[in-house]
């Protein structure tokens, strides 16, 4: 079996700016930052998306991702977030995969993307269009700019909420 | 409280290309098809994100999710899928809304996208760029053909599954 990108990433064998982490969800800055905040967060372990949805730990992303999704808007600049994902990558992926640009401690494989669900969250700008994943290419940002993002991501998740009676009064209203 | 146009097509109350109902979830077709299989899955009741996703309702929307998703790769045309959605549109959605085409069955309010949450299945193709949920603009489909799009998918609906271990059978392989 080749390597998989995201279960090095979750293991920590890989540098990432990380966000959140706890015993089946990581969350952690995509290289790529489409705009300050984009998130990537994924299951600890290797599970497709039909995998975690059926599992206990879907709800646990889910939560996560909520959460990550509050972090981002406090930390300025998001009118709004956006989520996606690939629910079968597969093939699609591998090809993208193969013509995108690579982080220095990126193996060269072209089936990193295969199978390990990994969910973006993105922020959208007052009045944009709906995002594309990565509206400006592949550019790879600076490490010490992600770590400075990261930072400010992990201290606003710690004034987040995450039951929605409660979150109804932390989320910061829009266009009010 | 302003109308909310998912409450209504949940509710049956406007005219949509179905594709599954049950008491917590439906999926139709969203009026403008970014390509043949864009379907919407959404809680029938109107719960944000942090509500969906905080309760039972979320569990229930990614299951249905997974077998849409198998459903427009059965039907043809997909090389994978992707999901997306937005967690909090509150005011980037409603001015969004506030400009795009209407379906002549639409309410003419700029509000209708706030709070109730839906998820967007779209068909990727191989070797495509990551899609924007309407690379097409705003062009809405013709009623008859959409509802051919959901007759095709309500058929492959009845061979999906929706355990781990019977999705790795039931998928079919990319690049096989």
């Amino acid at each position: 079996m080749l390597p998989c990108l995201y279960c090095e990433s979750a293991a920590g064998d890989l540098r990432q700016a990380l966000v959140h982490q706890d015993r089946d969800v990581v969350a952690f800055l995509d290289w790529r930052q489409s705009a300050p905040g984009h998130v990537l967060v994924l299951p600890r372990h290797h599970l497709s998306a039909a995998e975690l949805f059926s599992g206990p730990v879907g709800g646990a992303l889910m939560a996560v991702t909520m959460r990550v999704a509050q972090a981002v808007q406090r930390i300025g600049g998001a009118d709004g977030v956006q989520m996606g994902a690939l629910l079968y990558p597969g093939q699609a992926a591998a090809t993208r995969a193969s013509g995108r640009a690579r982080h220095p401690g990126e193996p060269p494989i072209e089936t990193a993307e295969d199978g390990h669900f990994h969910l973006h969250v993105l922020v959208r700008q007052h009045g944009g269009e709906l995002a594309r994943i990565y509206p400006f290419g592949d550019e790879i940002g600076a490490p010490e700019e992600l770590e400075a993002i990261a930072a400010r991501l992990r201290s606003a998740l710690l004034q987040t909420v995450d039951t929605p009676r409660e979150l109804g009064r932390a989320l910061r209203p829009f266009g009010a």
